[in-house]
């Protein structure tokens, strides 16, 4: 088996990508710029090696152009795919999170109290529960980032300062289940920091690439992005960022051009 | 019927003023220096027109030296009494919220937000809920001064910033009833304001004094002591501190001498 073929096994194991899912972050991690295309057969070479028929790519690619994501065109026999302006601004609005190291300048964070009567909490603490960029504490009590708040009308506000945060409100932001996807993911990155391929070919590296980026933003996106002091301590959301990006280093991305013409 | 009759009956209305509190309030307004002391007999005068029974008087006398508020020493047939240490202290503490026109300068406000777990919140919500320093939001959240807390140990501090409370905050705050008794107040402060006499006798200006103070701090110091903003926006509790105070300027306070000579 080789070293490549180890590293894959790890990143699959026990995963059920949905492959609508998995081609976004394709593109997103290979072809984020206007401009860039992927050739119909370096998408298909790319998902057979994780382990995707191509009966299931094409119903994806259906669904990916359907929904606006994706563009594609013809030349000759051949055929590429490229993100839409709408696919482009989405991808660009998640990199910062997942290729960042570490989290850009961001606004103060606060914790929003609602009125504890029923009446007085119909409007903003239903607003709230259903709103993704805010956390919920309690039955009254969200914490959310100030520049990023959903409009409410009656809540009261408060900064959070510069103390440690307790340990019962970081194991609300992230809570146990979050909590063991982020440590099982640091091991599985470990174990392929280990078995790394010391010369992989450019779709070994950009199949690679697309397995550690999916499975880092599957868990990542499940919770609005917070400061590393919100993490409960101990949760390796922090060793995960930095080994992902080591590896995303180590496996540099491979030109389109590459790609299509292996 | 004399307008100083019209004032002490406006001020008595309907209340059930505990004689042990109201010899509180009036060693307190008249007696709270080191050294100044009350005979008898100028007691007995003063309790007696509003309305205390000698042998009530008596009682709370006996309660008061017990309790180790009050003392006596006999000087031949007469005696007096005055505030021990411990009355003193007391007195002195209550005093700034009493009598000052404004707020003493005090230290932030911070939200406290404990777990919503019932077993997090065993300790500090518990201490939390059972002590008249901090004002409850609703189940984990509570309101206090920041320097001025119990000591709690998981609790979330967030500080209230400088923008206007959330109505519900405020009312829940200074709920109805207290809103009731503070606007009900101002009412009756207005109209001993219109009945004042001119030129009171000592004694006169000391039952005055003590009924409006009693009748003042009955209900302050039923809050823990809020900033201006925290009252709710219909709630007459500044006016009521201003008409306090424009009252006892005008009820100057009489000398001790003067109280037991006449």
């Amino acid at each position: 088996m080789s070293r490549y073929t180890k590293a894959t096994d790890v990143l699959m194991q026990g995963e059920r990508h949905r492959v609508w899912s998995l081609v976004v972050t394709i593109f997103g991690d290979l072809a984020q710029n206007k401009g860039d295309e992927i050739s119909a057969q370096a998408l298909s070479r790319l998902t057979e090696q994780i382990g995707i028929k191509s009966e299931a790519l094409r119903v994806a690619l259906h669904r990916l152009r359907k929904d606006g994501w994706l563009e594609s065109k013809r030349l000759g026999r051949s055929s590429s795919y490229y993100l839409t302006d709408f696919g482009l601004a989405q991808s660009a609005s998640a990199s910062p999170r997942i290729y960042g190291l570490t989290n850009p300048i961001r606004s103060e964070w606060a914790l929003i109290t609602t009125p504890n009567t029923t009446e007085g909490r119909e409007g903003d603490a239903a607003k709230l529960e259903s709103d993704n960029r805010v956390i919920r504490l309690g039955a009254q009590v969200f914490l959310g980032e100030e520049n990023n708040l959903p409009k409410i009308k009656r809540a009261l506000l408060t900064r959070i300062g510069a103390d440690p945060l307790p340990d019962w409100v970081r194991d609300q932001i992230i809570g146990p289940e979050l909590k063991a996807s982020y440590n099982d993911l640091l091991l599985q990155l470990q174990k392929i920091e280990k078995t790394l391929p010391e010369n992989a070919s450019p779709i070994e590296r950009a199949v690679l690439r697309t397995l550690i980026v999916h499975s880092w933003r599957r868990i990542l996106l499940r919770h609005p992005d917070i400061p590393n002091g919100f993490y409960p301590r101990s949760c390796k959301a922090i060793e995960c960022r930095d080994t992902v990006c080591e590896l995303l280093k180590e496996l540099s991305r491979p030109s389109l051009v590459d790609l299509s013409t292996v």
